[in-house]
C-alpha cells in the first residue's frame, strides 16, 4: 500500500530509506576493503543514492524533504498535512518535552488533560478569537453511519474548551492563580501548504492556560514562561531568538498581547514563531464569567488569564536552522544517541580473536560513556560497511562518531569525528568519555555561536524603503522603524512583494511583522518616519520584519 | 457556564467541589475550638455537603460521581462521554506512564508519533477489524464552512494508521522487529452508558505495535507486555489480576488470540477488563501487505505482529476497588502525595512564637520526608481547620495524614493517620521518615492483600447453571467449564440475564466471558459437560464468567 501525500514526495522518496538492508552496502564485498575512515564516501552515495541529492542552498524544499525522510525523521501520510514522527524525531519532543514539563512543575504549573471536542456554541463564546480560527476548525458531524444532533469542533487551542470549567473553579480569590497545562494534539485544518513540522494539520504541543486576581502576577508569568522558551531555542536546540511582542495585527486572537521567540532560517531568509506566551488580560474571563469575589469590597472580578504554547515545530526550526548538504546535524543536548562507535578495519582474513579483541575495545568505551551519562550508541552491524555507517549516522546528524580499527586499539586510541564541522581528533583511550564530553559541550556552543553569527549576519537596520525591499531580496530579516497600525502594516506586505512571483522557486510574499523586539536597536528620534513611504503617522519603535513561515 | 453531562450530574454537585475557600469551614471560628484530632468530622461533613452523601454499597453509581468530583480527579464537560482529568487524577497517569515506558523501553520498544486521522479506505482495510470499530468511529468532514471531499475517520486505535508505514519500512528480515509505541488519545463513538474512566469517548491510552519475522518472538512479547500490565495493577494500583486469554467471542477483531488482565469491583460484582496484549499473527500483514524475503529461498513471508495497550481506564478500576464511604483511597505507589502533614491545636490566643515552633517542626519533618524521596505536603493555610482539612485530604485519598499539635512539639512527636485502615499511631520524630516510610509500603502490600482476599472470596467455581445463576446474582465472577463456542456463549450471557430489570439499581445484564484463565481452577475431566445446560459440546476449559463494565 503505496501512500502518497498531495505534494508526491513519496512516490520519489518513500522506497529508500536508510535502514534497508538490501542495498549494494549489505554485501561485504565492501567489508573487504580497507577501512574507509579516511575516505570520503561520496561515490557510494551515488550509486545507491543514499545520501541527499540536492543542495541545501540550490533547492531547499526538495533538500528539506529529504533530510527529514532520509533522517528517519518523518514518514509521509496519505491524509494531507499530516505527517508520522518516526523514533528519531519524537525522541528529541521526548527531551524537550522532559525538560520543559520538570521547569514548568517547578513554576507550580499542574498537568491535566481536557478533551479534545468542544461544542459548537461554547467554541463561540469569545468572538474575536472564533473569527480568527472558525475557517480552520475541523468538525466531527457523524458517528458511524449517524449523524450526530450537533457538529462537535475538535480543538485547535483549548481556551474555550477549558475556561468554563476555570468559571466553576473559581468562586474566591483563594482559588487563584491557576496554572495548568497540558501536552496534547490539536488540529488546524489550514489551507497553507503544509510542511512537515512547521505547519501541518494536526500537531504536537503543550499549552499552559492560568488564572490570576493580579494582572502584575500575570503579566509576570508571561515573561517567565518566554524565558523557558528562550531556553528551549538557545541551550537545548542552539537556536538564537529574538524575544519581542507581536504587532496588533499579528498577536494572538482575544489576548491582550502576545509575547514570541522569533527565529530565523538563513537559508530561506525567513523568519519563523518559535514559541508565544499570550497576556489574555479580562476578555475571556468576561465571555465565560470567570469571576471572584473582592474580599474586602465584596465586588465581583473578573481574572487575569494567559495561554502559552510550544510547538513540535521546534524541530522543523532546527533541522532548517542546522541541517547541511550531508544530513541533520543535532544539537548534542537534544540527540537522542550523544556518540556513535563504529568499529572499522574488520576483513574477511581477519582472525577471529582480533575482531573480538576489537569489538571489546569499543564495548569497553562504550561502557565508559554511559557512566559518563553519554548517549551512546555501538554500531556493530556487520551486514554494513564502516563506509555505509559513517553516511547513515551522518545522515541522521549524531553529534559525534569514533572510528576504532585494530591500529587504533594496539595504541591505546580511537578517532572522534564532529559531525557539525567534520573535525577529526585522535584521542587516547583513557581520556576519552572526559574529552567527548567536553567535545559534546563545545559543538553545542558552536552550533549556538555560528547560528547567532548568521542571525546576525542577516539582520539589518533600514531607514528607507528601497533598502527594506533590496535587503528582502537578500534573504535578510529588517529592523525598520514602524507606525504599528494594520492598515499600514497590510500596506507593507503587499508593497514589499515581488512582481516576478513565477520566474525562480525564491519566495516573493511580502514581509510581515515578526515582532517588536525587546531589545530595540535605537531610540527612536524626533524626525523619524515610519518606513512605509506613503504612511504619515509617527513612528513607535522599532519592528522586525521578514518573510515568514 | 454550566456545562451539563448527560446524566445532569453537574447540576447537582458542580457547584460544590472541595477547594473553595468560601464554605463555612473558611471561618476562622473553627479554628478556635480545640485541634480536632480525635475527632471525628462527620457532623460537620453533613452542614456543608463536603463529604460523600452517599455510601458505596447502597447507590454505586452516585457515589462514584462523588467519589470523583468531590476527589477533585474529575470535572464533567458538556460533550458526552467526554471528562476532563484534573490534576489530581492526571498525576496517577503520570506515575503509571513514567513507569510503563521505561519498562517498555527496556524491551527495546520506542516511542513515536503517528496522526490521529486515518483515510477511509484505509480504516476500511482489515475487514474483521473495522466491522467492529465501524459504528463507534468518529468522521470529521467539514473544516471550517466547507465540505471535505472525503471524510476522514478519527482513531479508533492506530493498526490501520501505522501498518500501511510498516509495510514501507519493512524489506528485509533486517529491517525487524520493529517495536514501537504511542502514548495517545483515541476516540470511540460508543452508545453505552458512559462512566468517567472507565468507558469514555475519548482516552488517552498507550498503544504498541509490533511486527516480526519469528512467530515464537512476537508470541513471547506478547507475554512479557501482559507481564508488564499485570505489575502495573498488582504492583503499582495494588490490585490483584486474573491473567488469562480471551474466548473467541471477545477477542480484539482481527487477533489471532487476545490476553487479558481481569480485576474485579465487588461493589458491584462486576468484573473489568484491565489491559490486553493480542497477537495478531498475520492477518494484518496479508491485508496490508508487510513483507520481507526469507534470505535462504527468497520466498516472500508476511511478518507477524501483535497490538497491545492500557488506557487510563486503570485510574476508574483503582478508584472503584479502593475508595471508600469517605473518598478515595490512593495506593502510595500512585499517589502525588504520600503524606500530607496538617498542624493542629493553634487557637486565637496562641503566642506567636508558640505558633511558628509549631510550623516550624512540621516544616522539618516536611524536609526529612523529602530526602527519603517521600512525597510530601504541608498544609499551613490558615483559612482552614485542621478538621477541614482532614476531611478535605480524606477525600482525596492520601495515605498518611500526619497531625502535629503544641504538645507533640514538646514531646517529640507526631501522630500518624492511615487513610486505608484510619489506624493511628504515635511516632517519635527522631525516626519519622524511617517509620512513615515503611508505612507507606505497608498500606500498599495491605490494599492489595485486601483486595486479593475480596477477589478470592467472590470467585466460585460453579458446575451447575443454578449454581451458576445464584453465584451472579450474589455478585460473584465464577468458574465454569465452557466450550468455547461463540453460539453458547451468546446464550449463556442471554439467559444469565435477570428478568426483573426495573426493580432495583443493581445491574441485570446477563454474563459475559472474562478470559480463559492461565491458572485453570481444576482439569477437565471426562464426562465434564460444558455449563450451558442446553450445550452438548465438550467442554474445553474453566472459562472466567461475570458481568462486567
Amino acid at each position: 500500500m503505496e501512500a502518497e501525500n498531495d505534494q508526491g514526495v513519496i512516490s520519489k522518496f518513500g522506497k529508500m530509506t536508510v535502514s534497508k538492508g538490501e542495498g549494494t552496502y549489505q554485501s561485504n564485498k565492501l567489508a573487504n576493503k580497507k577501512a574507509e575512515k579516511n575516505e570520503s564516501t561520496g561515490k557510494a552515495k551515488k550509486s545507491t543514492r543514499l545520501g541527499l541529492e540536492v543542495k541545501k542552498l540550490e533547492n531547499l524544499a526538495e533538500w528539506y524533504s529529504q533530510v527529514i525522510t532520509k533522517g528517519e525523521m518523518i514518514e509521509y501520510y496519505d491524509v494531507s498535512g499530516c505527517y508520522i514522527l518516526r523514533p528519531w524525531s519524537y525522541a528529541i519532543w521526548e527531551v524537550i518535552k522532559e525538560w520543559l514539563d520538570n521547569q514548568l512543575k517547578k513554576l507550580g504549573v499542574q498537568n491535566c488533560y481536557f478533551p479534545i471536542f468542544v461544542s459548537k456554541n461554547v467554541l463561540e463564546m469569545e468572538k474575536t478569537h472564533i473569527a480568527d480560527f472558525a475557517p480552520e476548525v475541523a468538525w466531527v458531524t457523524k458517528s458511524g453511519d449517524s449523524d450526530l444532533a450537533e457538529p462537535i469542533a475538535i480543538r485547535p487551542t483549548s481556551e474555550t474548551v477549558m475556561y468554563p470549567a476555570y468559571a466553576k473553579w473559581v468562586q474566591s480569590y483563594r482559588d487563584l492563580p491557576i496554572k495548568l497545562n497540558q501536552w496534547n494534539n490539536v488540529v488546524r485544518w489550514e489551507f497553507k501548504h503544509p510542511q512537515p513540522f512547521l505547519r501541518t494539520r494536526e500537531f504536537l504541543w503543550q499549552e499552559g492556560h492560568s488564572a490570576y486576581s493580579e494582572p502584575k502576577e500575570a503579566e509576570e508569568e508571561v515573561m517567565a514562561i518566554l524565558d523557558l522558551y528562550t531556553k528551549v531555542y538557545t541551550d537545548l536546540l542552539a537556536i538564537p531568538v529574538i524575544r519581542g511582542r507581536k504587532t496588533e495585527k499579528e498577536k494572538f486572537a482575544g489576548a491582550d498581547y502576545t509575547t514570541t521567540v522569533e527565529a530565523f532560517v538563513s537559508a530561506s531568509g525567513r523568519g519563523i514563531q518559535g514559541a508565544t506566551s499570550h497576556h489574555l488580560g479580562q476578555s475571556f474571563s468576561k465571555m465565560f464569567n470567570i469571576i471572584y469575589e473582592d474580599p474586602e469590597t465584596q465586588e465581583k472580578k473578573y481574572v487575569y488569564q494567559n495561554s502559552w504554547g510550544m510547538t513540535t515545530r521546534t524541530i522543523g526550526v532546527m533541522i532548517m536552522v542546522h541541517a547541511d548538504d550531508q544530513g541533520l546535524v543535532l544539537p548534542p543536548k537534544v540527540s537522542n544517541v550523544q556518540v556513535v562507535i563504529v568499529p572499522c578495519g574488520i576483513t574477511a582474513k581477519m582472525a577471529e580473536e582480533e575482531k573480538k579483541k576489537l569489538i571489546d575495545a569499543c564495548v569497553t568505551l562504550e561502557d565508559e560513556f554511559k557512566k559518563q551519562q553519554i548517549r551512546v550508541k555501538g554500531d556493530y552491524r556487520d551486514n554494513y560497511s564502516p563506509g555505509w555507517k559513517f553516511n547513515h549516522w551522518e545522515l541522521k546528524g549524531v553529534p559525534i562518531r569514533i572510528e576504532v580499527g585494530p591500529r587504533d586499539v594496539q595504541q591505546g586510541q580511537l578517532v572522534a569525528v564532529r559531525r557539525d564541522n567534520r573535525e577529526k581528533v585522535i584521542i587516547k583511550c583513557l581520556e576519552a568519555s572526559k574529552t567527548i564530553d567536553c567535545m559534546l559541550t563545545q559543538i553545542q556552543e558552536d552550533m549556538l555561536s555560528r547560528a547567532a553569527k548568521d542571525l546576525n549576519d542577516h539582520t539589518k537596520i533600514c531607514k528607507d524603503w528601497s533598502d527594506f525591499c533590496r535587503e528582502l531580496e537578500h534573504k535578510n530579516i529588517i529592523l525598520a522603524l514602524f507606525c504599528g497600525g494594520i492598515p499600514c502594516e497590510d500596506q507593507i506586505k503587499k508593497d514589499s512583494a515581488r512582481d516576478d512571483a513565477a520566474d525562480s522557486g525564491a519566495p516573493s510574499m511580502g514581509a510581515k511583522s515578526l515582532c517588536i523586539p525587546f531589545e530595540q536597536p535605537r531610540l527612536v528620534e524626533l524626525g523619524d518616519k515610519c518606513i512605509h513611504p506613503n504612511c504619515t503617522s509617527k513612528p513607535k519603535y522599532y519592528v522586525l520584519f521578514g518573510r515568514s513561515y
